[in-house]
């Protein structure tokens, strides 16, 4: 089974996620600049959203380079995954509109956790097509950042009914240490370009 | 006449179908869990929607996976399917909105319905261009899944005016037994890499 | 210049324009088969600017497959075409919700034109990009149904403010006549293919 | 690292920019042609947005026609671009709707010059990962227009305080200046074709 068309779908329905995400910042009435201050909360959980669907697309696309194979089990994973990216504009809608509202804050950290989990277990299904020597499995070696997201996701949770600076601050954390590129498979792929 | 762009406009639609039908998940007023509870029908609708065309689009892809030529009909048969397809956002929302009316019951599983009957008649245009040795006939075999859909969604339809249950029952029931990917295709494919 | 991006990206947005017009069939409020009766203009709109999307991306398939290289030219005569065809969503709108009122009908008929038009110039822009040797040229010959069309176009115009079953039939006539799938290419090409 | 992906998912926003964009042109009420002039400022600015979103694409679309490798930093140049590019719809409603009130002539400057800026970061990216020997860092020159965009961009948004023609002229004569494909590269890549 190829990969080909499976890049391409995900390609597509991460493209439109990130791109009606904008159709939440709703054209005001007015037509000065103080129309446009009651968009600010609006346009920083835009900016939020956009930056982790794009670290998801990175690591979508560095975890896809490594592999060769691919299963059944890693179609419905995958659509699992992209089930839960989904919801984000719903979350960050919401989280927008009601100008951070604990409620709002704590079911964005919750879509937030859903989709960690459900990249790790397409993650899992992935290794476990490609074999036992995947480049991916070694590149992932204890796989820190995987395992430290969804703790901090669950600490923004109970966050955001104490302080919704604090439950922010976790969200934006967890983009920070996102944010930068998978060294691993990328240096793990350099390493293993033997032929 | 290659299979390249007919997969990539299709992947296209359906990534944009699966995804629109997002936008009738529409951000409520109120900023506490409270205001969420009247979305559940539309939730719960989105999901069931989210499944079938997931599992259209597997079934497409392996189809399509296991074919070489396409004609013009397969094209039209193609966008046929396209069509009943990009039904399923709006039946979806009235569905969900109206909280499982009889009548939006049995709409939807007259989308579901046509949807069937597109996709059969789209693989007997592909069998058809591909040759009688072709691979996909003898994959389908007497296609005992594809004969059974249409029958229960029918049961589905007459269940919708009786009670919503059992009709939604029978909407979940073919959904479940069409999330089993197609091993038959899969295993033919297998065998038949004598080249 | 490869003719790879321009393909994915006219997918794209042919994709995106052929999805988005069922956004155009709004959810009625009532929760019964009567609610559905005032869409009925809506969704006949939507079929017929459906079947004009699915034609020409079926043309625009075929009339790249055959042609091997691209200009700047090109890629601007194509940009044009996709901006006519993107008015296909607010002018089936317009008309299915005032039940195709003369003035709506006018105008849908003066989108079809300019799209044939667009068309056209990028039939020109490719021939001239792919030299005097050109597949295409050869494959058009005479062009009659792309000559007929225009004219086809204005009588609808015309006639939508006389009778709108009369401007209609035009437009569908139209659309049946290019339903058929381009048989002189796919002829020429075939019997091109001595390489 | 592969550029094939990153040019999907670009195709792919880019498409879906320039065809959501078509959704601010609201369907009227009115069924005449009275009815659609009060639509004649969305049009407009739908026009000028539509044209940069195409020399976007088209501009994007040589660039990296001319590269061979791309890096992570190059992956989130790209993201950060089409952030930029992603606002372009609602400045453009705005704008439309407002009939090219001052703040909103001023806003929509202040997004293309945010554009010009992050195309600019783009192109060191990539010139940066494709080695000093870069094609695209010598066609590129002294890059005038790249230069002369931004400057004429910062006149155009303090025009619009002063005069909404001055300040539409500004945004439609960078435009025109652009929409001549960069020939500089296309050169360059011919005369490459030594091996």
């Amino acid at each position: 089974m190829h990969k080909g068309r499976l890049e391409a779908f995900s390609d597509g329905v991460l493209a439109i996620i990130i791109t009606i995400m904008v159709l939440e910042i709703k054209v005001p009435h007015g037509h000065d600049f103080a129309a446009l201050k009651p968009l600010l909360p609006v346009v920083l959980s835009y900016i939020l959203s956009f930056v982790y669907v794009g670290i998801y697309w990175n690591n979508h696309h560095m975890m896809l380079t490594s592999i060769n194979r691919i299963s059944g089990n890693v179609l419905w994973a995958n659509l699992h995954l992209l089930f839960w990216l989904s919801l984000i504009p719903f979350v960050t809608g919401w989280m927008g509109e009601n100008e951070f509202a604990p409620a709002t804050l704590a079911l964005y950290g919750f879509v937030l956790l859903m989709n960690a989990l459900a990249y790790f277990v397409l993650q899992r299904q992935i290794i476990a097509a490609d074999g036992p020597d995947s480049v991916l499995a070694h590149a992932l070696g204890k796989d820190l950042k995987g395992k430290l997201s969804p703790l901090l996701y669950c600490l923004g949770i109970a966050a955001s009914f104490v302080n919704s600076w604090v439950a922010g601050a976790f969200y934006v954390f967890v983009a920070l240490i996102w944010l930068v590129p998978d060294r691993r498979i990328a240096r793990m792929l350099k390493a293993g370009e033997q032929h």
